[in-house]
């Protein structure tokens, strides 16, 4: 069975977790790390840890733990974050003007390089240096900047023509903020962003838990 | 055992996501649902949907599936939803102006009522009819307003001083935007947002899915 396939969305998102845990350990300095160093970093067991590792290969000896900069640049590579990857934005207000300026797309190489919006009064404008585009010229924009992620940050009642708009301009993978789910053909990818969520969470412990 | 150390963070956060399968489904006028079309919804197994839901109770009837007002209404109280929340806002940049005027928290009882900021060119102003107030009038502003949770949407370095002055202020959950691990009393709860982990996992299919 190949690597991917066996890999669950929640595995890929820890993987994310690890890599800032060992970006953080190699600023200190720290050479390796038992996967005990990176379960309680990350609130979760050194058994998870050590499953979720072993999927791509033996990066541990028992005692001795993970090499830092091994198992850093390991995973960096497996998400495809030892590159770059222009990404296009659609819908350029308050959520999108937010994620044009921020800086944890940017460190992890996705770059903004192009604005979309159908509000005739932004179009043409700029935010952060980048003019906003029309829908209508986004086919071309897209091929022209090699857009291979789309953000969309537009109105719910509007996500699902910018999906429409993406996918026709070629691109197979969109990071929708709009809380809606997305009708898309089966080899594009998408990941819904709900801010909501980690709020629900602290709204769970705040009435469930007696401290 | 109680109810809220079985449940893990994970669960939580896929009981956020049926909330919402229900809440569209009870919108079409659905009645009832199976594990099977929770599960079609979110893209994971009728079994992690039958093992979530088995947590709190029986709601589910082997062949006629779960009543879809019932099962709404558990979700939502338990996750705290049933009511409202006060929240604080600690950094008004861009990401702070886009969560004030978020609908996704509103929607859920979450009423941003203090906005905080230490730039004295920003303290006095208001964005979306809410006065933005020094740090050194917190402790006041958080009583008057009985806040509940802290939003933290300033820079990484300025992150745990916003962190201190919420739990100083009485504040026991803290929603973090900032990319740094807060350091809190144990009775404090954090959840670390970070809108990076869902654009890496697009890359990490862009980058090992062949299709």
């Amino acid at each position: 069975m190949a690597l991917e396939t066996r890999l669950s969305d929640a595995t890929i998102r820890r993987l994310s977790m690890y890599l800032r845990t060992l970006e953080s350990a190699h600023q200190q300095r720290i050479r390796t790390v038992s996967s005990q160093y990176i379960a309680a970093e990350n609130k979760i067991t050194a058994a998870q840890v050590r499953k979720d590792l072993s999927y791509f290969g033996a990066f541990g000896r028992r005692g001795l733990g993970y090499n830092v900069l091994t198992l850093m640049t390991s995973i960096s590579k497996l998400l495809g974050l030892n590159r770059t990857w222009n990404v296009a934005l659609i819908g350029v207000g308050n959520i999108g003007r937010a994620l044009v300026a921020y800086e944890g797309f940017r460190n992890r190489g996705f770059n903004i390089k192009l604005l979309i919006d159908n509000d005739p009064d932004k179009i043409g404008t700029k935010v952060n240096g980048l003019t906003i585009q029309s829908p209508k010229d986004a086919e071309l924009f897209y091929k022209e900047f090699e857009i291979a992620i789309t953000i969309i940050s537009v109105p719910a009642h509007s996500a699902q023509a910018a999906a429409d708009l993406a996918v026709q301009a070629g691109c197979r993978a969109i990071l929708n903020f709009a809380p809606v789910t997305l009708q898309v053909p089966q080899n594009v990818f998408v990941r819904q962003e709900n801010m909501a969520y980690e709020i629900e969470s602290l709204s769970f412990f705040l009435t469930n838990k007696k401290m």
